[in-house]
């Protein structure tokens, strides 16, 4: 089933770890405060959401695809700021 | 097959969203500069993270079980630091 109990779970966690990088991508475009904000940590990180993307197509997992998709866009603004602003 | 393709792939990008955290956190513990990194986005995130953990045991996938059990405390780091040091 597309909705059972394990896929439901599955779905929130996606949306939670994909909405997080909201309020980040604001604060850094808003306060252009990217101090504390690691450099590394978003050009791994981007880099890894990348290939969670592939994968997601590789498997034809539409879930897996726009999760990614969104949070592609949102690590690349906040990585953009700090080669921007460091 | 457990180390197909696809499933490389997969591992790929769930080892480089973990490790990406290690430099956030280290630099978060050695500067204890937290002005840049969102509140609200360490919240949300640990959270789906730690949803993401209880959908691997669901699943009983090691992989995802592993990767979030990591990203859990490396988040938790940065979270307990935000929040000390805001």
């Amino acid at each position: 089933m597309l909705f059972d109990f394990d896929n439901l779970v599955g779905y929130a966690a996606a949306v939670l770890t994909t909405v997080a990088f909201v309020p980040q991508a604001l604060k850094s475009w808003q306060t252009r405060d990217l101090s504390g904000v690691s450099l590394p940590m978003y050009s791994l990180f981007t880099a890894g959401v990348a290939m969670w993307f592939v994968y997601g197509v590789m498997l034809g997992s539409w879930p897996i695809i726009i999760a990614n998709a969104i949070t592609i866009v949102l690590a690349s603004v906040v990585l953009t700021l700090k080669l921007m602003h460091r």
